[in-house]
């Protein structure tokens, strides 16, 4: 007997953000998603993005957010808004049963996201941050390296960057570099991606400590424009990473193992959006007369029809069809993982704002 | 007139080590040198070793170190002893007026390396650590970059590894792992490395205190197998490293800088003897809708007609020709930038032996 294919997910989008370019596409690309709704504090600009941004001629344009989740054709929200809305609107869009798709950083401390999650799961509506790069299929095949005992063994050591020249203009006006609206600054929208890797590749282990570098950078408001810090964890593992505006496109991470090394120098965004490369060394050993290595490194190239943000938004979109054509639980791992993250993020802030005490992770 | 081609600059070895294996390769490759002597406590072990490193036929063998001091034959003398006997043998070469080429790390402290360098110089001999790495012209091209302000710009960020995966029979016998020979472990040894890698990427400014990660691992006898740092410098750079003897062989600098980035794979020893590959972006945007990223990174590979030790040695033997044939003065740098990569070993052991406290580096 046939089935039916499943109903599109149907999006509304809180707000006219850049970001919200680029998932409006994702959202038109992923095959269990379309856009209904977009919202903004003025109509004029909702009707212009969803004209500038192809959306379908019965998408609704909204001159407000609470439109949005008023409207009973919208299943889900994209809230792509300043990290200090997120608590308001995120709470919001839960209480009106609508899943919630959160742009990163999800909040501005672990207790606005606990209340964001909690307002989900008493809802029954699904959680997830738009942590891009999770959905790439390169993150799965470097995960199999990860957690292959012969090639890669014990894990060691990791290291990651991700810093943007993000520019004069940037500098002056970008909702991240202002106190009232991204207070997290750098650590919050680059070091985001830094932790998310560290917890990634020790299998979201939390670290017992997190240490902030000293080299902080602020600008006149006192918001963080670059810093790093070393995570302490239980056994002998060591994590370290930076994270700015104010040096070069750079998104690394290196993993170090017992018998083994990865690396990839693309990991927020693919330098390519069909393939996802990275590199890796198993059981490398100098050659005779330490001439040189053997065996070789191993570059892998993974391609994906998709680009990692339709991946994002078809997974989140596939979990949402399961709650609500057949009733299912919401996956919970995404909420967990957000936490984690966020519980890091607050330890680095808490740091810098102790004069680079190493803080204790609480969960 | 046509003159002489210079005279070869005739070395004597100290000692059988197994990269005493790899430096005699290097010395019969160089144009500007030759073995003429080889010292073992051991006579047999010292005919032996000549015969399987092809040395010339007229190389004397000696059963001791004292006899190749008192070799009128022998410019310049290979010390691949261990650290702990450095003192004692590069000092007295150095007054018996042969050249020194020591192998790193080049001392248990910066105090013993002070004398050594001062007995070089008041003898009027040349000094060179066996730092094999700074002489590919790989390393002048990657400088280049580092020092180009449109391409590169302000140094922001420098990572760097070097580890390998020993072994039991290491862990168990070598020298390395010897609180009696080696006493300085990892750090000597792989870590010497990392240091000298972050003074080359910051011009030769010392940190201002270096605090090491607490995660360090030692042996039975408490000498490091792992560990690492980070070094805090009077602008805000920062620098990281981590180097061990229980990690994947991985060799890695990566250097950030506000326009550009550096990374290198195969610093220490390239993967392939004759190309040196090293890659950087510069002035690197997101493209539009931030999908992808441009320009490309760029790959770049410098060939070498001589091995990178090679080079090394040649330019030492070069020196010391200056020196034998025209009266000229010992180069003063490679003692000066030994002496600043002998700090900061020294001040990552102290911040180890103080608690993971920040030390400052004092010159």
């Amino acid at each position: 007997m046939a089935t039916e294919p499943p109903r599109r997910i149907r999006f509304g989008i809180l707000g006219c953000a850049n970001i919200a370019r680029k998932v409006s596409r994702a959202i038109l690309l992923s095959p269990n998603s379309t856009i209904v709704a977009i919202g903004s504090r003025s109509l004029d600009k909702a009707i212009a993005f969803a004209k500038e941004n192809d959306y379908p001629a019965s998408a609704k344009a909204y001159g407000s957010y609470d439109a949005v989740l008023d409207d009973p054709n919208v299943d889900a929200v994209y809230i792509p808004l300043p990290t200090s809305l997120h608590l308001q609107w995120a709470v919001l869009a839960a209480r009106k049963k609508k899943h919630v798709l959160l742009e990163k950083p999800v909040a501005l401390n672990v207790g606005e996201l606990d209340k964001i999650v909690e307002a989900c799961e008493s809802s029954g509506v699904q959680y997830m941050d738009a942590t891009m790069w999770m959905h790439h299929p390169r993150t799965a095949e470097m995960k199999e390296f990860l957690s292959d005992s012969l090639r890669f063994g014990q894990l060691k050591a990791v290291h990651s960057i991700f810093s943007y020249n993000s520019g004069t203009d940037f500098l002056t006006n970008d909702i991240r570099v202002k106190p009232d609206l991204d207070a997290l600054g750098a650590l919050g929208d680059t070091g985001w991606y830094c932790i998310r890797a560290i917890l990634w590749a020790s299998d979201y282990q939390l670290p017992k400590t997190v240490t902030a570098f000293s080299n902080v950078e602020y600008n006149e408001s006192g918001v963080i424009l670059s810093c790093g810090a070393s995570l302490q964890f239980r056994d002998n593992k060591l994590a370290t990473f930076y994270c700015s505006f104010l040096s070069n496109l750079t998104m690394e991470i290196s993993v170090l193992g017992s018998n083994g090394f990865l690396r990839v120098h693309d990991f927020v965004i693919p330098f390519q959006e069909n393939v996802g490369p990275f590199n890796v060394n198993a059981n490398t050993k100098f050659a005779e007369l330490s001439i040189g290595i053997e065996p070789a490194p191993t570059e892998y190239s993974i391609e994906t029809d998709l680009p990692q943000e339709a991946l994002m938004v078809k997974e989140f979109a596939s979990l949402v069809g399961e709650i609500k054509e057949n009733g299912s639980q919401t996956e919970k791992k995404w909420g967990e993982i957000s936490r984690k993250t966020q519980l890091v993020v607050d330890a680095v802030k808490a740091s810098i704002e102790k004069g680079f005490e190493p803080i204790e992770v609480i969960v």
